[in-house]
């Protein structure tokens, strides 16, 4: 990306990049059909289960003025909103967990000043954030995302994995939690005496780890030897909802024989309770608030204003890896814009913003490329099936699939027509039939296994569109009225799908892997460069992937200590772009440049910025990566032959 | 093996073949030193485990007359005097379900009998013990065992697969009751209040569990990508005993918040409890049983007889399957001579008969094939490297291999020297290197990668020998001096143990591969092929495969109902015999001969009985099979691409 500061040229290319594919954005979900229900429920319940967990934290911290009533309709609204005029469709909204914490300081502040209060938070988290969007349109409109291709992936992928680390630390917290009495129950009741709470604990540990095993082996059900393809299909789709209603379903098993209580489920008022609209109405309290903290509402504002800046155009980032192969342009600028006016809104109705999350967004992209490459496949089949009962050569055979590969790519204005091929696909199959001597024969069977061999071919490509995002939103908005059926869910269910979340946004981790490197015996290290076509291991010495893998760790590590410190927990988003100096000067220092290169590729030290459409294009060319296999094609979406 | 009933003849040909080796079978032993103690390890848990719970189980049913310290005696005494003087030192021996079937049958019989009663019931089964071994002498003497060959895959699988379920149900069973008030205990005591008990469930679910998924994983440690090989080769050897320890230490962690009695522990009175003796002097009271009952003592002996006969030899054949290739000879006549002698001596000093058992015995072997596997591939990996650094060129280095190996084969004097050559590596390697053009060079690890070609070359072959299963057994026996620790393990880790033996027995069982593949999608049915190397997927129409499983399911499962009928349940031995002449008579008119040959391959039909040496030799060359990659060895060991 060109890095400039002119005010609003970032914006306005973004706004001309998406527009281009604004009609195909729409008209290319809807042609995916009742499949796109696969992605959208993955990540509904990605994207729903943290955010009435975190309300259910708020509701606590804020003596009840926010609940997930309000962190619902906050992440619905702002989806609903980003999905429809948003620039990167890929992106998930929702409040997270900095938000929490933030909320939670900004609580306990306002409360013990008598000038605020409780009565007068609301209308003061509305200044705060009128203040943060302010700021956001400030950095929007002067290019700050322009110096996003210096967040490299060493700071990415540092915050995603302190993401995993939080998801994992609330997992573990949890299940610690369901041994003892929660602070806002009466203690005296049957399910909290010592032998009721230790079974409580037990189930605890029995649903919440049946939950991430079975969740975990649902997900890799394409590959499963067993039942038939579309069985396995749904499987792989709809299981972990499906796992989280089973599990649900475990948890009524032994009603008859013990109290109500256990095993202890989610706790939110109804939304239609007295007193749970008190907050939409914030609006007009909030010149009743002091100036002098009108003004002071700066200081967290620059704060919030910094998460989100950073936050935002990391998730953008991580749903848009070059990994990816996607066609159509990226938008940080305005999407910030957009961050700021939803900020605005969400401030001014008294309900806590949302921001892109992690992992959320790159797992939305993850399972739009699974269904694209499935839509391939299907056609792709189809057309080999019939050229084969017509007789087709294997010329006319790849002819045929070549024109059918060619329809199926979104025809998108700006750009010269395709010239994406399944070059592999003549070069193999071809070479294989020569050899054989049948060129101008019949295929059958035996020289083209059809599945495999498109399997193999298929390059990773995404299925870029809104509908999906906006019926994820729709859907976390029904939450709101849905809330008696939420209820049943057992909180321990939600601790294991934390951790499941936690362990799914691992795979793909350059980070991560390079950890496991370090714990891989030298004589096994080939079979990492194997599974996830890390070139690295073959390029760079193991003893400076290990330096720098320790770097990291030990940064991270700082980061999470960060996250526990009460007040200074909210610098940890600092601390992280404080990774982006680190990386240009300090880095360079310690590393030979082609290693660092290999490890952490900065676009800035390799050649000058491209403008955008063609770095595009050059991307597309080169970039097409192939897969193995399109059964295991959840694990390796991420981990194509695209080194860096 | 011949079919010949001249009396002794069988006998004496299995001592004569198994005396020439008896030097042998101790002095290979001792040589593999310290790293026998993994396979002894494995078995003892393996042997301990049930005969400990099948204790337990006995003495509720006998109301305390037996109990575990009884059952383990048993165990050691015949497993100690069968690993020195028994005549196939694979076998595992020990007291199994059906003879605890069978005692509580004659328990419940005798005590309602005035002139019996509880008193002399060790006496009367004194007695039936004397007519077993009557009855097992005259069917070995007479040759009964030489029909051995008609037992075919058929039956043997399918009594394997029962036994797993056995095993499986016992889980099951064991996990619900922890739910329940066991019988014998005092319904009043505060871990039996409604909240307690759910919580003792709770927490058994956790720890059988826990047991069950940790056991399976570290068997596989092999293969693992992290930590050292030393680390992975401790775990893979050393995990389930591990795991064991491990379960048993983490159901101490509640202690101070729980009541003592949860969770349930293991039950057994200490071997020196007041009473625990009583039972060894039966011999002074088996005058005082009246004639009528000594005669009628007859009758269950006749049902024990034909039991064991089946138990011991099936149990023998599957330990000494064909795909395990072994060098020395079977002993089934003089074994089934010699369990006579052992259940005599158990009937006279009032213990429960041990027998051979399943899975432990082909449990034993293929823990002895990768005892066998890790000494070749050290001993070639020491070799290769040696050559290397003298810089020899492939042909030498292949010449030093070669004379590594044959080093290795164990010297058998009745046999011609062996021929055994590791063929194929000299073939591909050669081959490898006489395209690079250096035939004569200097060997290094770019041409050769020795561990990887090390794995891939080396054949299936056991270490045949008598010290892992002597010290088991003394093993077993030292469990009845370490009654107070054995009482720390908590049932509920029995039940995982349980669980994890049913589930180990599996592999390598090709009547589950089969069912398996019933419910394998069409596309992926190669996938068995190249799994398992099992042959008939490609051999046999999909249909008749179909057809054969399901009839085979059927006899399974009414044999398996039949052992919920309460007395009849004895009967089921013989419902498995009956499958060797359904086999021989009943199914060649539903299926077609190659078919049948394929899916269960029976020497009668197959070609004329070969005297013994002949058979063996002959196996030795054709059946050599290779496995591939040793650090999926103990997935592979019994799915050699021998496919009958």
């Amino acid at each position: 990306m060109e890095e400039t500061f002119v005010p609003f040229r970032g914006i306005k290319n973004d706004l001309k990049g998406r527009l281009m594919c604004y009609k195909q954005d729409w008209s290319g979900g809807f042609r995916a059909g009742f499949r796109i229900l696969a992605p959208t429920t993955y990540i509904f319940f990605a994207s729903a289960i943290p955010v009435i967990s975190f309300g259910e934290q708020l509701e606590r911290n804020t003596e009840g003025v926010l609940t997930a009533v309000q962190t619902l309709a906050s992440t619905a609204l702002c989806g609903i909103i980003h999905s429809i005029i948003g620039g990167q469709p890929l992106l998930i909204l929702g409040v997270a967990e900095p938000t929490v914490i933030m909320y939670t300081f900004l609580f306990n502040f306002a409360k013990e000043r008598p000038d605020l209060g409780r009565n007068l938070f609301l209308a003061w988290s509305g200044w705060i954030c009128v203040w943060t969007a302010l700021l956001l349109f400030l950095l929007a409109i002067l290019g700050a995302c322009s110096i996003i291709n210096r967040f490299t992936r060493v700071a990415g992928e540092l915050f995603g994995l302190l993401i995993a680390m939080l998801f994992m630390q609330q997992a573990i917290k949890g299940l610690v939690e369901e041994f003892r009495i929660p602070q806002r129950e009466n203690k005296n009741l049957t399910e909290f005496i010592p032998s009721w709470r230790f079974a409580n604990g037990m189930f605890a540990l029995v649903l919440s780890f049946g939950l991430l095993i079975t969740a975990l082996r649902s997900r890799k059900a394409r590959s499963w030897r067993y039942g038939s393809g579309w069985l396995r299909s749904l499987i792989a789709d709809y299981g972990v909802p499906l796992m989280v209603l089973v599990w649900t379903a475990v948890s009524y098993i032994p009603t008859s024989s013990v109290p109500k209580g256990i095993p202890r489920r989610l706790f939110s008022p109804n939304p239609w309770s007295p007193g749970a609209y008190d907050n939409w109405t914030v609006i007009k309290d909030m010149l009743d608030v002091p100036v002098l903290y009108i003004i002071g509402a700066l200081i967290p504002a620059t704060m919030i204003a910094v998460l989100y800046y950073f936050d935002h155009s990391v998730a953008s980032q991580l749903a848009q890896q070059q990994e990816f192969n996607l066609r159509k342009p990226s938008s940080y600028h305005y999407d910030l814009l957009l961050l700021g006016f939803l900020t605005l809104l969400c401030g001014l109705i008294g309900i806590p913003p949302a921001n892109g999350v992690i992992p959320q967004s790159p797992m939305h992209t993850k399972s739009l490329a699974t269904l694209k490459h499935q839509l391939l496949r299907n056609r792709l089949v189809t057309t080999a099936r019939r050229s084969m009962r017509q007789n087709a050569s294997l010329g006319q055979l790849y002819g045929n699939m070549q024109e059918a590969y060619r329809q199926m790519q979104t025809p998108l204005i700006y750009q010269e027509p395709s010239t994406r091929e399944l070059k592999e696909l003549k070069e193999s199959t071809i070479q294989a039939a020569t050899s054989m001597g049948h060129m101008d024969a019949p295929v059958d069977e035996t020289v083209f296994d059809i599945e495999k061999e498109i399997d193999d071919l298929l390059p990773v490509e995404v299925k870029e569109q809104r509908v999906s995002n906006l019926l994820q939103a729709i859907m976390v908005g029904g939450c709101v009225a849905a809330m008696p059926f939420l209820k049943m869910i057992p909180t321990s269910v939600l601790w294991g799908y934390f951790a499941f979340m936690a362990i799914e946004s691992l795979p793909g981790n350059q980070f991560w892997e390079r950890i496991l490197l370090l714990f891989t015996a030298p004589s096994r290290r080939y079979k990492v460069l194997e599974e996830y076509h890390a070139t690295f291991v073959e390029t760079v010495p193991f003893k400076t992937i290990a330096t720098f893998t320790i770097f990291q760790t030990t940064y991270l590590l700082i980061c999470f200590g960060l996250t526990w410190v009460p007040i200074a927990g909210l610098m940890f988003p600092l601390m992280i772009m404080l990774l982006v100096p680190v990386r240009q000067y300090f880095l360079p220092k310690f590393f030979k440049g082609p290693h660092l290169q290999d490890l952490d590729a900065a676009e800035y030290e390799e050649a000058p910025a491209l403008p955008f459409n063609l770095a595009t294009e050059g991307q597309l060319g080169a970039g097409a990566s192939y897969i193995d296999g399109g059964e295991i094609l959840d694990e390796v979406i991420t981990r194509s032959r695209v080194g860096k």
